[in-house]
């Protein structure tokens, strides 16, 4: 591997901003452990903590290592490779060919201890337990996921305050993860046909993503059941009536996400109750996409975003009644249960290790009201911020048959009318797209995925 | 989803059968816990504990769960859902349909502590913390990977005597793997063309599986560099000359695993020194394939592998002096390192997560000489037992440009000739198939996947 000197690069000035904001403070992040699948030396495929990515970059980011910052400069300390080693992973650079590319120092893990001693040492917890048990026995106090101590929160802060406002390197990144997706996408409709299965889908989308030597950002969603918002299945059968909701992101070589969702028909032309909740969806997206520029709150985006489906609905006769006070009552929450969207970076959802610190501004606090509790961001937009738009209608077995949902909505969902759509194969829709906030609004990162009628129906020709 | 009714399926007779081995003896074995990859909500695909997919199977095994044997009974502990889990995850089925089917109660996890209170519970620890820390706040001990007690020891002892010898449900089921398998590495081959990279092959191969609704059982090696034995790398070219290693498994909807290598020319026809290495490799292969039968100690055929491979080095001129002699001395070690093979079954290596109590018979260990020391199978063969054969040759860097090599070896290694074979794209290459040993032999599980090389060349061309 050559490793181009990187003391100018990106990642060497996100550590110095980083270390100018901990001033003397030392900090220690792991780049986590592997993590085994069935047994020890059967894992799943290592991916190094979001943070060690930032500050490092992927080809430094070893299992089992640490960024050190000892309150001056920033060092790595890498496990020591025996002999043996390189016969099963093959040869790597060296800790001198590290050092000269970073600019660090580099040392062996057991010099670690002597570093730490007698220092008061933040950290960031790991979200799995084999590496907190790791950094509590470095640190010699209980480091646990999601467990922050006073100086472990400055130095959250601290990552926050940079992550959160992309640099060039990082829209790069983005933009790469973006161009894999839709790649991703546009070969899932391409593949998809009536009688095949889901998985067949899956398969087309995820062999695009591996193909270019990437890995997909999260689990990937490829289903005919999109009202099942996190579904893991795909082994049903594709209904010449059914439709596919598709949310599947493609990760940069770098670490960073993509994350979009579109929805098709499995015949290759909506259907007119298709494209009627389609074009409601869309309309609601295209709405809060123009919201999207600094200075708007994203709560408010939300809340837009919903208005505007309140609206579609009604004009469908799924909703009766006066479409702000069906909002405002929160009827809307019923097909659309979750957030607009939320933070993207190297997470899929940005800094979801540090808990609500990065997607909630300081002072604001998730709202526990239906509708509301599953968003995942309220903060005022600025320029370099990178986030979702994601609306989606959903007709939901278990909220649509509830026997108090009468009560509760005052009667105004129009359950036949449901019923129709979902006969039509419209189970779910959401159309999600990537943004990156500009200095004067925004830009679509994802834009070249297909999402009108008229190109979703072109793209699925191929 | 719709569950068969299985009080008399292979999963309530497995169940019967352990109970059979631990009389009174109580014990509790989880299914375990969805792995963060970074961070809490995004974890890596859950996977349910091998133990738990054995005794319960895939459908029943719910991550989070437990299964408790009481002394006389077993009983499921599950999480409750709550109502917002249906939103994202989708209707499940309910406890009573779970006890419908399974023949066993279920309970809540709550109720979980008065079942264990008072009672010295056997487990086995799971290979990740989480899950362990959960066992050992239930069982009130510290229980931790690799770690049993003599509880723990029999327990795994009584699982090792049952999951040993595979019933016709798993053999089904390795069946099913086999065949996925085959059709990964035949997509493979068609695939490969120069200029494309491996991870293009790679992609092709995993979408065969991936479109069949299953998983690979281990991450997938596709490399031009075989000679790195687990080579994770995907990102390069393929040059006319190189030569593909791909060791790719599928794994079967119950969890069990397919383990196959092979090796082809990216040219799409064996050069002359391609061909030579690897008609090398698969007469050992065919050779220890041949000795595969009941009441045969694997080592022997591990040692059998390693003479035919001495004797085909020493005619294609890599190595010189006596065949017997060069393999007793240790010298083949330097191009075939690992062992031949290893158990199969709902692991990849079967019951690793269990040390070497399932692959070394009592009274047996690992033999710390090189070529010996990878060896992860000693047993005396019995129907029913699946395995691996898996002989390479590989041209290591480390070891061949390594100083001592000549003192070590007496200077009966031709590196010249070597760099020969490695400037011919032939820098490893093994060949690996999986076995069923059977009441009078063996069978072949892994038959279809192309192996000479005319079958190779033919599937190249599709």
């Amino acid at each position: 591997m050559t490793l181009a000197n990187t003391t100018s690069t990106p990642h060497a000035r996100r550590r110095s901003a980083l270390a100018a904001r901990l001033g003397t403070q030392p900090a220690l992040i792991a780049a986590g452990a592997a993590r085994p699948r069935n047994y020890t030396a059967n894992t799943y495929p290592f991916r190094a903590s979001s943070h060690v990515l930032y500050l490092f970059g992927a080809d430094v980011a070893e299992r089992d290592g640490f960024a050190f910052y000892d309150g001056a400069a920033w060092a790595l300390y890498l496990p020591r490779r025996d002999p043996d080693d390189a016969l099963w992973e093959g040869p790597r650079p060296s800790f001198a060919e590290i050092a000269e590319s970073t600019g660090c120092a580099v040392h062996g893990l057991s010099e670690l201890d002597r570093a730490l001693r007698g220092r008061d040492v933040a950290t960031l917890p790991a979200p799995d337990l084999e590496t907190c048990e790791t950094l509590s026995r470095w640190l010699g106090r209980d480091v646990r996921p999601r467990r922050f101590t006073a100086a472990d929160e400055a130095l959250a802060e601290a990552m926050i305050a940079l992550r959160l406002h992309h640099d060039d390197a990082a829209v790069s990144e983005l933009r790469l993860a973006a161009m894999a997706t839709d790649a991703a996408h546009r070969a899932g409709m391409r593949a998809t046909r009536p009688g095949l299965r889901e998985s067949s889908v899956r398969a087309a989308m995820e062999a695009e993503i591996i193909a270019r030597d990437l890995t997909v950002a999260y689990g990937s969603i490829v289903t005919t059941h999109g009202e099942v918002l996190h579904n893991e299945q795909h082994h049903r059968p594709l209904g010449e009536r059914d439709m596919i909701l598709a949310d599947v992101g493609a990760e940069s070589p770098g670490g960073w996400a993509g994350d979009v969702t579109r929805a098709w028909p499995v015949a290759g032309r909506f259907s007119t109750a298709q494209r009627e909740l389609y074009e409601v969806v869309l309309a609601a997206q295209r709405q809060a996409i123009e919201a999207v520029r600094p200075g708007v709150r994203y709560r408010d985006i939300h809340l837009l975003a919903g208005r505007a489906l309140a609206t579609g609905l009604c004009d469908l006769g799924l909703l009766r009644g006066d479409p702000a006070e069906l909002h405002a009552d929160g009827v809307v929450a019923s097909f659309f249960p979750h957030g607009v969207g939320h933070l993207l970076g190297l997470d899929v959802h940005d800094m979801e290790d540090l808990g609500d610190r990065a997607g909630y501004a300081p002072g604001r606090s998730r709202d526990p009201a239906p509708g509301m509790r599953y968003l995942r961001l309220d903060r005022d937009l600025a320029p370099g911020m990178a986030l979702t738009i994601e609306p989606g209608i959903y007709f939901i077995p278990a909220v649509l048959e509830d026997p108090a949902l009468d009560a509760r909505t005052g009667g105004r969902i129009d359950r036949a009318r449901a019923a129709a759509f979902v006969a039509a194969g419209a189970r779910g829709i959401r159309v999600e797209d990537d943004l990156l906030v500009t200095a004067d609004g925004h830009e679509v990162l994802s834009a070249a995925v297909p999402k009108t009628v008229a190109a979703v129906e072109a793209a699925m020709q191929g």
